[in-house]
């Protein structure tokens, strides 16, 4: 065994956090690890990405949650690793054990860029990829997590990706009551000041137990993990799904498909998206990808609201200035051919669908039971009854009962209503009359 | 009087805040001086700077703590004018006062730059003077705040600037208790997880009575004043003058000195400071200036990581990646010649002390009563008593008379530790070793 | 209308209140209701009876929900009095309505009595009937009620009694959500230190609009309501139906029972049950009523663990001395007749089932929709839809839908397990034994 | 060393306690002494008197209190006991410390008797002295403690006494911050709702260090400790003097001086106050003691509202209802002779001023450094510093410097107003006049 692996500072590292009160670091690995310039960039994007225009408070940045989902981990693991008797719970687990599962709860999303969702989707990247690469490439974090061995880097890696052997291990950091989720479900309530993220997270540590290849919870803290289900639901669809972020998000897409579509024309910058040049010519290298942030990202939409391209200097202006788009709700079951009337409306009034009208749905799971064969992450989450026997929580809560197995989706479509006017005011009244109606009738489906 | 200013909203607006639990906004005209791009602007400035780097959750930005301004000026007039016989108390009192107020509360740090504290001391510049001219120039703020009559962007700037005739205006966005200063004691401490800067702002508002020229505290509320004052003095010591944080704002004067010293050598930048070259050259104009925010200034860090010159490619590194410079405390009462001895040593030692060593002094104090013919700011905080006289505060507290007009300053001198070593092992051990014997001395000195 | 109706205090009186910040009176008539003898005797019953002893925080009394209750009307109030065009959506609302609506929140619960649940079923009493007689009879309530008008306090009684005309008057003190369970579920969270009940009531307050006969809610606010019915479930199976409470409250009932036994008996007690011979004879008078609270009963209960009937001083010993009942939960569709079996045992081993033997079930329905012909309180919760139209809270909320109409129920036995190993060790092992394998198999049942 | 101080609990047991989330109980001591008849009557003893009339929330009960005490206490120890090479710094230190430190702390207060401050002071007794009865004397708790030792309950009550040989064990429990002092500025800050009380409670446990005799603070902490200080001088004037409360303690103070003064004259009570009978023949015995609580005292004032004796009625009849006496300050150095003016003046006025008249003062010292020679208690606060030598804390804050050894006096004359105003109508104009001369004079000379 490495000796790193036992390494403790001479004296306790503390962050102050407004969610956990403390962040301890005892660790000599995890202090050299969060000094790491690939994790000190963590800092520079934001958690929520896009919410910070719907709730001014979440401004709050990956660097902020990732200390969390660490704390969350030790003292998981405090827990189960100072119970009597607690080896033969977990049999053959080490040092080892515990420090990946450390590194991994603090590294989980060392791979996001700036602004994931909406960039992943034009660029055709992963963070997950981008995490592999950071973990195993020529980075700081690599050189630190090499001190242990070899292939530590590879298992803190295959632990993120969920292919681990140890399935403990990995359920402690992926499953539907994991220490990723409980610190962001608090720490995203807590700096959106709503509410309804909290639940008792010290009472949920005090009745996890490990049992063979994951953690169950103690039949008497049922009621616990409800507030959790339901605290999760809730904010999905507060903040998570706020149509306003999600406005926000399509401005973002339009954006960077506006950079692509005009790279691809050889467009000629005036300020040129060095930095994502990678991107652009599909070959973006390690060292770039990491020198993107939100800053970088910004700064190209700043310069670019001067840009000669009328429709990216239009929608950067947007994003910066906060002038998004509108939004109807719609029933897609209805309205299937909705999209291609509305985008030949569109043209016709001569307003460009491509980058002026979306159709966005969201859809969240808030608890699965087990269905063989599908989507592996999907782990149930199961409850130690007082017998000694396992049972399936939506087996044993109503509540949980109501929402397991059932997604909810929304569907809605984005547009610049302003251009609308615009166009109507040039004399396009029929046209526009048309567009508005259609989304009248788009929207009298979506109340449901 | 103009319709705008009584102009109210279809809907009253809220926006969720943490600290306040929902700011409400209820004046179109104040919805509208929200969604400018001035205004929306502070959303890429955050509130305190490089605090971040010690306290992870302090990444607010000003925007955040401007509607807090504005919504506990909103709820202080709300006090005042619904009282019985509240216009007695407030003669001549109009409902331009009234916005007046809320403009000013919402507007007083609109002229912020990226990293104030640090930038205005390079630049030589101040953020008052650019508030004058977002507030005057040729602004989309200027644009709203002109519905209400030509001269009332005009009297904003006066309310901020403290030279407004009428006094109570001023005195409540600009006194010892003012709304900003309530703001963000209480926004700081949520954010950064520092209880210390709580302190009951709904019982100080109870007990706010207008008085002629200012603000005055019913006595019965004097705990809860004192209770204030001394969140204050926690929060400077704990968190505004943190050592770590002014290790880092050390850093960034440094980098904006370089950029300055090498502009003016002629130095061929890679990556050139576009938008600082107004500064440079002495001629910046509003409409570069409101394009500066800390994405800008932090895009250039980035670049400049890489950039030829070793010394702003090395500091430019260091703030990014939080390699920071180590202090020791000094009194200089005692080592009046230190700052030169050690930028000779350091001289010969080969390390730059212009960019690697500096002394910096933060004082702070925590209340003062009221000493004629000095700077006119420090208006005491008075009590009302039950007999209907006033009486200054530290007349009546013991606590605030114990820290009443004693400022509290603290020397520490900022160096690279690290090159020191780096010099160290390269031969130059005698220089070095003066250079550690001198700050071991000047430590020695500092603790008290 | 009389002047009392509009009479201010001259200065505002203020509470502190941990849930609620502060409690606000500005009416003479509220201020002069809670100086009632009447309402102050609230201050020595608990709120939540036995809870104490399971939840030592739960030591809140009465005085202090209904001061609650009467801030969230006030506040309910002001939001709807204050909106523009207010009248219009309150048609015929009057201050009377306005001060029958304050009145009905403050002095809702003053009827109760110590301990009701376990006093009122062996006493075959009700505390809404006192209700009605301390606002009617000769006491200082009705006193202060009539300088209204003489049929002031019937109006104030028939809305406690939910019979008043005015249905939005009685909706707001009680429906699904009203007044006093938005109070309590906050008070009582707060108290017990169980973050559960925590929900948004300040969004509900601004969500909430008159409407006809009762207030709806704003779709916009629907996931604040869900929170809030979620909270009220979590509540009921968390704190208010949590076992070892309901054992103290058995044993509460089997003293009562004792005494009621014994008084028929002709017992001579040692220690007279004075305050109680009103009840013990069916003819309890109302100055009687109001000097039993639950220092009385207490007082009684230290007293009689002196008395000379073994079982009384056996039951008020347990209660005093938190010696409480063990219990198992069970399944009454499987074993209808397990209480004559139990009951039979208990004789054969010569342990009174009596009082030392209870069968008790707690239900809950945490929500229900309109069920015409059935009890009437259950008014449903309606969405007002942003077309205008209402829709019942079930059918738009999965969430709630899921418990909808769904009473949840628990069986348990109660039962002295001491006094079984007594009886065991005493030679009694076969029918002890019996008795465990009847409570096993009854176990099993319970285990769903 | 016996077995029992090692002894743990199968499986441990939490309390969910609102202040410090939970209380955790691992050791099998600790939980009978919980369960012991002695420790649960502090459930009815309150543990603020008489503040719930000023402070409705103020309804909690010694029990609540004591258990806290036992938690802090838990964390301190856990703290220093975790610590690497913690056996160095705590030399000689053994299991039995460790339990002496756990019982002192949860039975420190077990010898209160209700309402003790009153109580005391009449009937000349003292509720330390009945800790020790209580520990030393036939009860549970005595058996519990001599499952340690014959001599370990002598050691306990030694430790609460401060005469025990290891000091630093006294120190925990008994110094000017220990975790008697942290627990109940937190708890009465968190149940009145005054958030003056609050201050870090988890980083002064973190900078906490078991010093030879007794634990001192390292540097870094000195703002959470000034914090603390500051908290507490908040807590005694808003909360714990409040002249509202001490007003309702004087009523109590007046009703067991006329519970005696009848007692001695020979009068026959209606209502026999038998469990005072011991305290009134000065013998009290134990069993007594133990059966008097607030329920006890409560029954009696109830019953003694109907007492044939005027003045014990009337007085009875004042606290029940909250109907107090009106106080105003005075300057006693002023004012040397006006409590015997006032006194003949009340006797002129037929008012007995023996009932209805009291002066009163209330002091507090919020901090002191060391005098040698004097009361042995406060033991100052030493800041342990980065070089390691020690530092009395009043000689590195300012803060504290202003408020150490500077003890803080209020004088209050109480008295019953109405009966002046009975008076004054029943003729005695011009007596009733002088009075308020009087009355009104002290006033200005209070007014400072």
């Amino acid at each position: 065994m490495s000796h790193i692996l036992t390494q403790k500072l001479d004296e306790e590292k503390v962050f102050k956090d407004p969610v956990h009160r403390y962040v301890h670091v005892y660790d000599k690995l995890i202090w050299d690890l969060i000094n790491t310039s690939e994790f000190q960039r963590l800092r520079r994007i934001r958690q929520l990405g896009t919410s910070y225009v719907t709730f001014h408070g979440a401004e709050h940045s990956r660097f902020n949650h990732s200390l969390g989902v660490y704390e969350v981990m030790r003292r998981i693991l405090e827990k189960f690793m100072t119970r009597p008797a607690w080896q033969e719970a977990m049999p053959g687990w080490s040092e080892e054990d515990r420090m990946l599962c450390l590194c991994a709860a603090l590294l989980h999303d060392v791979g996001h860029g700036p602004f994931s969702h909406s960039f992943e989707k034009v660029f055709n990247t992963d963070h997950e990829e981008w995490t592999g690469k950071i973990l195993l490439g020529e980075t700081e974090i690599n050189q630190v997590l090499k001190q242990v061995s070899d292939d530590f880097p590879h298992k803190v890696n295959e632990v993120i990706a969920k292919t681990y052997e140890n399935k403990l291990v990995v359920s402690l950091i992926s499953s539907q009551i994991d220490a990723d989720r409980m610190d962001y479900l608090l720490r995203d309530a807590y700096y959106t000041g709503v509410n309804y993220g909290n639940f008792d997270l010290e009472r949920i540590l005090r009745v996890m137990r490990p049992h063979e290849e994951y953690a169950v919870i103690k039949y008497s803290g049922m009621h616990a993990v409800e507030d959790y289900i339901m605290s999760r639901y809730q904010m999905y669809w507060q903040v998570y799904f706020h149509p306003v972020t999600r406005s926000a998000e399509v401005i973002l897409r339009k954006i960077f498909k506006r950079v692509k579509d005009l790279y691809d024309e050889g467009y000629d910058f005036n300020c040129q998206p060095h930095l994502l040049k990678g991107f652009l010519e599909e070959k973006m290298d390690l060292k770039d990808y990491l020198r993107l942030d939100e800053s970088t990202i910004l700064y190209y939409f700043q310069m670019w609201v001067e840009e000669g391209d009328s429709i990216l200097a239009d929608l950067c202006d947007r994003f910066i200035n906060r002038r998004l788009f509108k939004y109807v709700e719609f029933n897609p079951s209805i309205h299937m051919r909705l999209y291609s009337e509305l985008e030949q409306l569109f043209r016709q009034a001569g307003v460009n669908p491509d980058y002026y009208l979306e159709f966005e749905s969201s859809s969240d799971l808030p608890y699965d039971y087990y269905r063989p064969g599908e989507e592996g992450e999907r782990l149930p989450i199961h409850l130690l009854m007082p017998g000694g026997e396992l049972r399936e929580l939506s087996r044993a809560s109503h509540i949980v009962q109501a929402v397991s197995g059932k997604a909810q989706t929304d569907h809605k479509i984005y547009f610049a209503q302003d251009l609308l006017e615009e166009r109507e005011q040039a004399g396009c009244r029929d046209v526009v009359a048309k567009i508005r109606q259609a989304l009248r009738d788009a929207e009298k489906s979506g109340a449901r």
